[in-house]
């Protein structure tokens, strides 16, 4: 996969892009990052990047041509189509769904503004997607393009090793993960739970079970709402349901 | 406000702290960043992090020690009591409304596992916020922890000078923004609308706000549920749906 990355702050993806999986992940060539200054494709003589809002008002707006020129260059080098990913408020919520569709592409190519608002026409006539990481205001595009580059890199076939790909797994029961506990077994009398140390491996499985269920009831009911339960999940979410209003 | 972040890989954070809002921030004495890589405070004689997880199954379990020495010495150094936030997807879902309340505060202290989970103990006797930035999977809580930082950073006084600070304002209408363009007024072919080049404040008023309401409308209507509007926006938003059924 190509990741191409259009920001004014290219800087701020050499620490992220340098470590760990996204690291290891262009080592084995499975993705090729760039993250290209498009003040750079500016023909405006002061390469200038932003103007004044039509109409008036506070803030500066991104003008449509540096990144009109910037996307179209790239896209003639590719041979896959790419998708255009503008990173903003107003986006499509990012999901652990969209990240295995874009999972899919040869070529994504994101769109990074910074506190500048964009000129509609980009939004209208040049990018694919919009993507909004949450509802909370951040700086820049920079910090969501890194998450979902993140998201969706990992899903790249031979990236992850079989350590990291265990959280993944747990994500796909669509329940949040039972407790974990590791050594030493008292730490500063604070105990791992007895079952955990039986050796009984059937019950072990059934204690972590019912707590994935209630850690799940517990802070996110809507993971339940829709999904399709065991009659021996039916049963322990009951018990959990009564045990909380008792 | 104090910042502290205990990582495994902290490389990861420079090029971010390093660039933009955030180092300004710095610069100013707003803020200042402190990140630890954990594994310093291993007592473990190979100054191992994790061990396997108690009862079974795949993947590694951070260890409570290093985690809780790591804390109590910056928080013995530390005058205020400080915020202790754990990145994890089980966390509470992170929101503006949550970046300004740790805007509040004078000492924030981020616990980022790296695809290996937590020992419970560190849940439940360490931190005092769980966190998740939204509902996909990360390689580790560096990329959430950043993005919680860029969002209460930018909300300390006087970190953000006037041309920044406009997004902000509008996101606290709780409306999407309208469209924003700016010169040339026909870039290939793609006109800006007519309204925002007359030059008649009123209507271009006017046109904001319905476009402002036909975004949210039409991309984010849960956020119209709860709120207050004026008898014009509820007429103009009568009008949205009336055109849109038809």
């Amino acid at each position: 996969m190509k990741i191409d990355v259009l920001s004014l702050f290219p800087d701020m993806f050499s620490g992220v892009f340098g470590q760990s999986i996204l690291k290891k992940a262009q080592e084995k060539s499975a993705v090729k990052f760039q993250v290209i200054d498009f003040r750079e494709y500016s023909t405006n003589k002061h390469r200038n990047v932003d103007d004044y809002p039509y109409g008036g008002g506070a803030g500066m707006v991104l003008t449509p041509q540096p990144l009109f020129d910037a996307v179209e260059q790239l896209t003639s080098q590719s041979e896959a189509k790419p998708r255009i990913i503008l990173l903003c408020p107003q986006g499509e919520r990012f999901s652990q769904s969209k990240a295995e569709e874009l999972a899919e592409e040869e070529h994504l190519i994101f769109l990074c503004g910074h506190y500048e608002g964009y000129d509609e026409r980009v939004r209208e006539y040049l990018v694919t997607d919009e993507i909004s990481i949450g509802d909370y205001v951040l700086t820049g595009g920079e910090l969501g393009a890194m998450v979902v580059i993140d998201a969706v890199t990992r899903l790249l076939p031979g990236v992850l090793g079989k350590e990291e790909s265990h959280l993944q797994d747990s994500f796909s029961t669509g329940l949040l993960e039972h407790p974990q506990y590791t050594r030493p077994a008292d730490f500063r009398g604070m105990k791992v739970p007895d079952v955990l140390l039986s050796g009984n491996h059937k019950n072990i499985e059934d204690w972590r079970r019912k707590e994935s269920l209630k850690r799940t009831y517990n802070r996110r009911p809507d993971l339940l709402e829709n999904k399709a339960l065991s009659k021996e999940d039916e049963k322990w979410l009951q018990e959990i349901k009564d045990n909380k209003t008792t």
